[in-house]
Parts: C-alpha cells; sequence; structure tokens
C-alpha cells in the first residue's frame, strides 16, 4: 500500500547511504537480503576498513557488491593516506580489494583547492564513483556557505557523483545542523540554490528527525547519508510514508 | 539465583513487546535462542512489514510463531489501509501471512469511536489477537485523560486483548511522558484507576529509565512494550532483580 | 596506514572490554570474527548469564575463549549471590562454566572491606583473573575519593589484575562523569596519582566523548571498558589515529 512515486534501483536520486562501524559477515548478508532494495552506498567508516582481517574484508566487499551496492571506505582513511603521502598507494590498494567508490573529504586536515581537484580527477581516472564531502569535522571550525558552494560547484566539475553535506555520526552542532541536531533551514535553501541541481546534495542525516525534515521539505527521493544499518527499514518507511511522521504528507 | 514471582509462559501478565524495525533472519534466529522465554510479542515497527520481500517475511513470521510469540505489523500499516480504503485487504494479507496479532490505533489519522470498535471487533472475529493503542504521535496533540480512559474500556469491551500507552520508538514528549522522557506518574495512577484492571495495560517504555520506573512501581510483571530487541535480557534482568537499580527493591 | 604504537594481544595495557547485554551466537561469532584481536575483555552484562539457556551460554564462553578473550559475568550478579550467601556456590558454578575471570563489586551492596578481600582472594585462588570494581551506580550516593584510592590499592594488594572505574551503561552523573558525561579531568588525575601505577585502572567509557578524552588524555593504550560491541572498531579507530577525533594529535 505505500506511497507511489519512489524511485526504484538503480537510481541517481533518492539515494540511501549507510554508515557501517563494523558489521560482520552474517550480519551484512542479514542487512542485504532485507533491505538491499534500499540501499545504495555502504560505507565502511572513517578507517574501520583498515581494522578488517584482509580476508575478512575482501570477502565483505564481495557480498556487498552483488547485490549492487556500491560500497567505500570513509574519508578519513583517505586523509590519513593524503597526509602521509600515500595517496596513490591508497587509491590503488582500494581498486585492488574491490571498492567501487572514493570519498574525497578534508573535514580533518586542509587541502588545497587544486589538490583536491587532483585527487577527484585521479579517482574518477580510475574509475571510482566520487563522493566528495563539504564540511569539517571540528565543532569550532566554521561552516562558510560561499566557500561551502564554491567547493561543491567545484567537485561536481570535477567529475564527483554526488557532493556530501558533513554531519558525521552524531549529527550535532555541525555544518547545517545546530547542537541539538536541528536543522537550519536557511543554509540547507541555500546550498540547494547554490548547487547546478539540488539532488548533486547527499545530506548526512544520522538523527530520525533529520530525515524527517528531509523527506517533508525535498521529498521521498532526496539523497540521505549516515544512515545507521538498523535505520534503514525505518528510513525507507518514511520514504514511502508508511510511518507517522511522513504518513500525513504523503 | 533471581528473584522469585515472575510469572513464566505463556501468561498474560508481565509480557514484553519488542520492537523491531527489520532484524535479518539470523539476527533473528540469534535473539530467539537467546531470549524467547523473555518474548510476548514481537511488533514489525510501523510500516517496515511492506518493505520485505513476501519470502523472507513468511519464513521470518514462521521463525518467531516457532517460538510460541505472537507477532504483528505496527498500527501505522493499518492507518494506511484505512485510510485508502482497504482495511479488509489488509486483515486478509496479514491473516494469509501468518499474523497471529494486529495493533489497532490512531496514532495519526482520526478515527470515529465507532469505526474502531468496527475494526477491533473485525480483527477479533478473524481470530487475531488485538492490542488496541491509546494516544497520538505528533507531540501537538494533547493527551486527554478522560477520553483516553473511555477508549481503554471500550477497546476491552470490544474485545482487545491489551491496550497499549503510545510512547513511540524515542518515549519523549508524547502521552504519559514529557520531554526528557519522565512519566507522569499521576497520569500513569488515573490510567490504572480508570481501567477495568490495570493488567489491561501494556505500557511502551523504550527507555532503561522509563523500564525501571515501571517495573519499581507496578512489579515484576507489568506489560512493557517498544522494547528494543538488544535490551531484551537487559530489561528481563530488570525484571527479575539482577540489575543494580531494581536490585534493591526486591 | 594507521599509528603505530598500539599495543598488540596479548596485553597487559590498552585493554578493551565490551559490555555484551545478550549477543546471540551468530552475533558472537560476527563480532569476533571481524575484531577479536581487538578486545580483552567480555563482560556478560549484569545479571544477564543468569537468563541464557545453559547450553547456549557453555556455547558463547567456549566461542569467546577460543578466541583468546577473558569472559565474566557483570559484578551485579556477585552482589546478589554475595546477599543470599550464596558467594561459593557463585564462583564454583562460573568455574564450572568456563569463566575466566570474575568482576568484584559493591555498586549496589555495601561490602566491609574486610569481606572485599576475602572474595578478591578467594576468586584469585580460584585462578580467576580479578576485574575489581570502584564506584557505586546510585547517583545519589558519592564518590569519595579519598575511599576510592584506598580501595583502588588494597584490591591490587589482594591480587586484582585491574580496577574499573564504574560508569555504567550510561556514562552520565556517575563517579567521574558530570549528568552529561563529561569527565571531571581532577578526579581522573587525582585516582591516576593515587594508584600504583596508571595502567591499574581500567576506566568505563560508554560514550565516544568519553573514549576521545581518555585516548588524547592518556595514549592509544588506555584501558576502556564498557564498550559496545558494535563500537569496537570504532574505538579501535580512535586509538590508532583513524578517526577524525584522535587523529590531528597522532
Amino acid at each position: 500500500f505505500p506511497l507511489q512515486g519512489r524511485e526504484a534501483k538503480p537510481r541517481d536520486i533518492g539515494l540511501t547511504m549507510i554508515l557501517d562501524k563494523g558489521l560482520g559477515l552474517n550480519q551484512t548478508k542479514d542487512l542485504l537480503e532485507i533491505a538491499a532494495n534500499y540501499i545504495d552506498f555502504h560505507k565502511l567508516s572513517f578507517g574501520t576498513s583498515a581494522l578488517y582481517r584482509p580476508k575478512v574484508l575482501e570477502e565483505k566487499i564481495e557480498l556487498i557488491k552483488s547485490y549492487g551496492i556500491d560500497i567505500y571506505p570513509g574519508g578519513t582513511y583517505l586523509e590519513v593516506a593524503v597526509t602521509q603521502g600515500k595517496l596513490d598507494e591508497y587509491l590503488n590498494r582500494a581498486k585492488e580489494l574491490g571498492f567501487t567508490a572514493i570519498e574525497v573529504s578534508d573535514g580533518t586536515i586542509e587541502l588545497t583547492s587544486s589538490l583536491r581537484s587532483a585527487i577527484i580527477k585521479k579517482a574518477v581516472d580510475l574509475e571510482f564513483k566520487v563522493l566528495s564531502e563539504i564540511g569539517k569535522k571540528d565543532k569550532k571550525k566554521q561552516f562558510k556557505m560561499s566557500k561551502m558552494i564554491k567547493q561543491l560547484k567545484q567537485d561536481i566539475d570535477d567529475g564527483a557523483y554526488k557532493v556530501i553535506v558533513e554531519a558525521r555520526e552524531s549529527g550535532k552542532g555541525i555544518s547545517i545542523y545546530n547542537s541539538e541536531g536541528e536543522l537550519d533551514e536557511f543554509k540547507m535553501e541555500q546550498l540547494l540554490l547554490g548547487a547546478y541541481d539540488g539532488n548533486d546534495i547527499m545530506w548526512e542525516t544520522p538523527l530520525k528527525k533529520q530525515q524527517v525534515k528531509f523527506i517533508n521539505a525535498l521529498g521521498s527521493n532526496v539523497n540521505l547519508g549516515n544512515i545507521a544499518p538498523s535505520d534503514i527499514l525505518a528510513l525507507e518507511s518514511l520514504r514511502v510514508g508508511v510511518r507517522g511522521d511522513t504518513f500525513k504528507t504523503s
């Protein structure tokens, strides 16, 4: 009975990205069996992929890909590699392991605009889908709107598939969210207006109230990320209007 | 060494209902193997049951029933069906799939008292155990005590097995809880006084502090719902007095 | 690419203890396959071990031990046994079941200093690794620093392997944390100064901000406990500097 109009996979809008902090193989199988149709990107968060035994990691990557889901390591891992001067090694290793996408971020480090462009282009050349990310992880660093919009467009020009708006796992006190995780709608609108296309943006929305806000504001087919694996059916319920919060608006 | 006096299954008091947002088959097996004795009702929350592949859903329902646990789809799903004029289809499909219970709620929509009665009776006729629910999901809508009590008694008259007091997954700012999830004990007492029998009520207590409050106030064999699957042993520890919070009172 | 200097297993510093509220067998296998190298102690929290079917419990204990991880029942369970005058029965049963460690606490009950010593020594004689715990579960009871330090040293004298600083599952409003879960650094320093060796202490840090605080203050190889199983790779990422919060400091 759910709402009509929800885009089916494979799709370029209405994407859902999950943040996986270390699901085991059986848990991953369980998740995919239940919810593969509702997942487009699977992120092994921050540097966790460095902590798996290689055999387990490869098996996990294979499994996820077999369900038509893109998989990539968290952006912080790339930032560590850049800092250590090991970017090429990082990208080649990611290719070898079977990752299909790469996140390019400067949440913790500083990247010059030209280096950022170069990294995105290099990853695109290696046939990765590139998700770039805007925003700093440190709460003390400001989210300067004009700079963010410029970067967003530059990233798309450089070949990024989508540009992610950072919210971390907590969703609080960062980028477009205040310390309670409430959305600053003015900032959201500025980003939408500044982008070539609102669908170029993927919004990190770890908290349910953020998911509700975006679905009610931008519709079922908004791109949402940093979803906890255990929330994936709950999010899809919101998208298709079979949960109280979005039911009335559908 | 745990406390004596905890009711064993099958039981009509001391019921525990879990809220399942999308456990996979292996996770469900794991949960049941460990904790089936401590679960009486298994709710596939809101409309999530619409999002499973039918084969997986049927297997999951079979599995849960095989452990002597009642299983039912979330109330919002019924509300969607009612809104779309598909109540009979909904109930028949639920029967076919093997659900043993039905939740009748108006957390999001408005139901006239006579329609509510009719739905409950229809579900009872189809040999479902009926759990009705009182309270609105929207924080702005008031929880009018006299109306709630009237409805509670009417639902029992119409054949409901238990009447659930709504708290959603968050447990905050709704029905008998304030915005911090603290219980309004006066409201609790009014409901208990108003009911034919306090054991007719199942209290949604997603937060640990709420579980502690109710067990300390009403004893080990209070009916509690919206328990996270990962909290089921923790709750049973509270019930039997092997966790700090309820140990001293036992 | 992670940070060098992280101690490998088996180790006596840099220990991680997880709090398991009821993982099933498959989930446990999943966790161990992914993260066994990052876990030193596995706690079946509070009295949950009393709630397993014996066959499942024994299988779970065997499984965890086979990965070189110490396993023990939560301290509240021992407190219940002490209260019921069944300490010997408790320790013998724990031995039979295969537990390798014992937690000795008085989070809920009162233990005289001499009884506490006797229990620790008895458990040591039975060849358990003893983790003692300081601090009360009740928020209203004060955490008296001089008393805590005295107890800490006495426990080590009596043969305790490590002394845990209590924070419960919530990490808020208890011992060294305020009601928001913020660390009182002065108390932390007093404990460190008071101990024979700072590495005698294991800090319960259920919240990510607490883990970050301790790793940034005391280094990768601080002993941390009450970690949620789902956070284990996230914590190890913090320890080895591949997550934003600790990356800059490495």
